[in-house]
């Protein structure tokens, strides 16, 4: 044991190495956290984290979460050294370089090994309690043989202020996930100074307050940070390990200072430094016989892996964890909505998107039961919970709904963990206002290319009463502009019915479903999913066409009403629906000229703001919202605010005229 | 004594009473904080609170914030019964109705005695704390005798198990604010359900860790409540009072559970209510010797507000206190804006807006004292600390910037809540793509009318190797979507100063300075502060004129050269800098048509998302990023994206061809 001791402090040197020159190449980057954590890091990888570099995407492997992402340099050393296929070396020396998978901070898409995207701080550690939720539950599906892993996180001073992390510990604790450690980079400093400038928190004292585990060490001695870990391992509470750190230790000028977080630490200090750690190799190598040491540490997964995958080829439920981790809906997905599509036709209902989204929950939980949903407490509301999918709860970790709490971003990252983790759909709902609350988050899943489907509802001046601070005005078109984003904006139940069905359908991407609180009209009656277009022509002119009238949502019935009072003074109009316009820019040129064709009036209806819309409207009308809402009942509203065909239609007659 | 509290009872019914009977009439809104919280709010309002509805806005009341916005008729409630001009009992009748003072939330423009709106959970709270440190602020800088109040805070779980409060309560025990007193609904009821569905957190040792007071007190025994709020009132560290509650108190069969939370109790569960209250009078009416007690509790608060103006109108700081407290800024302002920009004009530095920005600050918060900056741990990256602006820290409250700590959303919450207090204008600092995290609370700076000025720094790929994560894309023109919001992305030096000066001369709404991390060249030399229409022709076309290029901040450059390589071709281009769109909307539709010619091709310049340009641009040529951005040097960037004008050129002679 205490030879094994002695041998880590060249491996962690060599985390140490790498992180410096690499920062020093790049002439950019965070050295002053992979110097400060490889001890830390080393004994993780070498003596807990279960890993198997030859198989990444091992179903039953530990996650790892850098949520301190800044130190991405950590990580990238980790997986090189331990024998992942990339980065090479190569690869870091080209650190911060235009196509090098080593970016300034972890892409998940770059690096197997790398299990999410980190650096706007506290969401990697939120997003390690979906992925301890995912776990739990996977675990309570297909038992012990199939899954039994834990949820390991690197965290910083930042994480642990921000907002975001009370929304997860309070979370994880609630729901006792034991199997999640952090391990809290506690070197009292932030880029402004001393962790004392901005904060006085006993820290240890809050996540004990909120039912977790905490445990201290020295950072930098390896027995004391193994005899920590084991601790954390062992308690049945999810663990905080406050692990006592020199920020930047190693640089024997800089280390214990802020200046040393974000900037290279020049040539000279590195020099000061090789001769500190004792390193004499180049950079950018590592001696062979630490590589060894390294490769050995990592090879250890090798076993453990080929167990499970014997284990899992043998379970009779093996074939469907890996249908599940795979992202493929289950056999049986398409009739669920078909079927549910044909009742809507023949019997087509009136009622609030929420409510239709429901419907489609219901019937989409039943057949795919790897949806897992939830609110952030507003259940009722949202309409997210279904009979398929009981309360996911601390014991109860089969069911599928969870209990959020007022934790909007919390839950949005979570969302992201769990997909991330795989094996689970997660959705979750709020009001569509507060979607500021989980913005980021939202980004996030977009930028990682997850499946998260976020159910916003009340998502106009519609909802009424509850007046400016609950009505979204700027939302959906805010939303429109994060990449890789669909949002869906259904008129009726149908649409809403194909808005979930795109939403599982597009296994790469995030979802928002903008959702009203009031009743709509049934617009269509067919099973055309025509959504799947972003855009269609819901009724043609029947007199010779002078404009086309484009709407969202709830306002998609006043543009019919529009129309209609068009057609009435001989005025052809089409009316088109677009729910959603990532999916209508993606169409053909064709469609899209026949759809918007040149020379003829657009008309823009939707209950928010006007930016945005001249993309399809031209020089045409556009009809929305560019103040804050109001205090009032709908229709009082909608009437003061000028959306009522009564209001619209002089509007488009004095642009014809 | 005992009289006085027997007293009460009637009192508070009067509050329960016509809670319930607004949101009867309303049929919306929320009668089970109001009912619940009514025994407390009426000790609070009698016993301890300071002010006087005659005077709502002296300086030196006590700040009251219903951070819990939803019980609206709580303090619609309180405010006429203790005799405010507003809301009259017609009022009261038209709770949510269309024009009404008293709409579903608190709206600080609505009603005096409102300090501030509130529904977006959590940031009651936390806008409080800005409150409590405005408080502490202009107290070390008038003295006792012209500033010596408190703020009191009615919060709900909501409150609490929003991130937000993480950051909220980790500020104010940092900064030891004492006079910050909140009082928790602790009634164990969200809207899913008991609390214990959601969180099993230990609260007040959660306040406790993070150094402040905590107490309980039965919420329905009002010496109890009155011996808790004396208890916390007496604490030097901010108080948290867990008042213990039934939800909907006095709804004999619907209280303590989640349905009382928010509807209309019913006709026949009114009528219970009465019975179990006691309460006869008619809906809407007041027995005269009810309301007589409560007028003669808010007549106390006459002497004191009296006596504080004979000695403001005889202190020699008097003067200058109400200066700042109206929000009108000191002579000399404008001269030391002159100065700077005359400085600039003769020697154009080539420097980073985030750098123009710091010149600017130090030139401004040597001339405006009532500016007080902060970041969330980012001072060095975002250059908000000037000569002037000394730390404000526990016990030295004199000072004038602010270590938020890794805390986005409390720091811009707080900066609402300064604002609104009066006296302090609030900057404050983060990277712009994490304006993600208090984005709600920037819409509530616009939403409130305050003049909060957001520092937004690494505001485009141009920030280089941190990559994706930490990029702007879509947030300059998500941010221009927020109603009543002025976005700056100034071009250089000058642009920056015009943007600073615009900001402090909009008192009435908020500003965002979105700023470079890397260097730009000047383009301007000369003072006459053209920003404040928003945009201007920089350059005007030499050969005939056949393109308006416009570009915002660091992309005004690139336009510049596009330009001259029209112009070397014979193809004349105009340079259109657009700072503020905002204030463009603002001009008169001449000057609009002037610098946006019919019949010229528009060519828009920006690095973030194209959505939204073509509002300027019709079908002219959008220059822009829809997709995430990357880790790499700014260079390798600008050209991987195509923002540079060897390959702008082509695409506008293709256009023009």
């Amino acid at each position: 044991m205490e030879r094994d001791q002695a041998a880590l402090t060249p491996m962690a040197n060599a985390i140490r190495a790498l992180a410096m020159d690499a920062v020093e190449a790049a002439n950019s980057g965070h050295p002053g956290m992979p110097m400060g954590m490889a001890d830390v890091a080393t004994v993780l990888f070498t003596q807990f984290l279960k890993y198997d570099p030859a198989a990444p995407k091992w179903a039953d492997r530990d996650r790892f979460v850098l949520s301190a992402g800044h130190g991405s340099m950590l990580i990238y050393a980790l997986l090189h050294l331990t024998g992942y296929a990339a980065p090479t070396m190569d690869d870091i020396r080209n650190f911060r370089q235009l196509g090098s998978p080593c970016a300034g901070h972890p892409e998940n898409d770059m690096l197997e090994g790398v299990e999410c995207t980190t650096g706007p701080l506290g969401q990697g550690l939120a997003m390690a309690v979906g992925m301890a939720i995912a776990e739990r539950h996977l675990n309570a599906t297909f038992g012990d043989a199939l899954v039994d892993h834990k949820t390991w996180v690197i965290a910083g001073d930042g994480c642990l202020m921000e907002g975001i992390n009370h929304e997860a510990v309070g979370l994880a604790g609630t729901l006792g996930l034991g199997r999640l450690n952090v391990l809290w980079d506690d070197n009292k400093i932030t880029i402004d100074g001393d962790t004392s400038l901005s904060t006085t928190e006993d820290i240890l004292a809050r996540y004990a307050a909120s039912g977790w585990h905490t445990a201290s060490c020295d950072g930098h001695d390896f027995a004391d940070i193994a005899r920590a870990l084991a601790e954390a391992e062992a308690d049945p509470r999810p663990s905080l390990v406050s692990c006592k750190t020199v920020i930047g230790k190693g640089a024997p000028n800089k280390q214990g200072g802020h200046n040393v977080h974000g900037s290279p630490l020049g040539k000279s200090e590195i020099e000061a430094a090789r001769d500190y750690l004792g390193w004499t190799a180049a950079p950018f190598e590592v001696p062979a016989d630490i590589l060894a040491d390294w490769r050995a540490a990592g090879a250890k997964g090798a076993a453990l892996s080929a167990a499970w995958e014997a284990r899992a080829a043998a379970h009779p439920q093996g074939a469907e964890l890996a249908r599940r981790m795979a992202g493929e809906l289950p056999s049986g997905t398409a009739e669920a909505m078909d079927a549910y599509l044909a009742s809507l036709v023949a019997n087509p209902p009136k009622v609030a998107t929420r409510k239709s989204s429901e419907m489609a929950l219901e019937a989409l939980t039943a057949a795919v039961p790897e949806m897992v949903g939830g609110s952030a407490d507003l259940t009722g509301s949202n309409n997210t919970k279904t009979k398929a999918t009981g309360p996911l709860t601390k014991g109860s970790y089969g069911g599928r709904y969870v209990y959020y709490g007022i934790r909007e971003f919390g839950m949005a990252a979570a969302m992201n963990g769990m997909a991330l983790h795989g094996g689970v759909i997660p959705y979750g709902g709020t009001f569509l206002v507060f979607s500021d609350y989980c913005r980021n988050a939202v980004r996030m899943s977009a930028l990682q290319h997850v499946r998260a489907i976020y159910v916003f509802t009340h998502d106009s001046i519609g909802l009424g009463e509850d007046g400016p601070t609950h009505q979204p005005i700027e939302h959906v078109m805010s939303l429109r502009m994060i990449p890789n984003l669909l949002v869906f904006r259904p008129a009726d139940a149908i649409e809403t019915a194909e808005a979930w069905n795109l939403a599982l359908a597009n296994a790469h991407r995030p979802s928002v479903l903008a959702l009203t609180r009031q009743n709509l009209p049934p617009l269509r009656c067919d099973a055309e999913m025509k959504s799947a277009k972003g855009a269609y022509r819901l009724l043609a002119a029947k007199a010779p066409r002078e404009v086309v009238v484009l709407a969202t949502g709830s306002e998609v019935a006043i543009a019919q009403d529009v129309a209609a009072g068009l057609e009435a003074q001989g005025i052809g109009a089409d009316v088109v629906s677009f729910p959603c316009w990532e999916l209508f820019d993606e169409q053909d040129a064709a469609y899209r000229a026949d759809l918007l064709p040149e020379g003829v009036l657009k008309v823009s209806i939707e209950a928010g703001v006007t930016l945005g819309w001249q993309k399809y409207v031209g020089d045409g009308l556009i009809i929305g919202i560019d103040s804050f809402g109001a205090s009032a009942p709908i229709d009082k509203l909608y009437d003061h605010f000028g959306l009522t065909a009564e209001k619209i239609l002089p509007r488009v007659l004095a642009r014809l005229s």
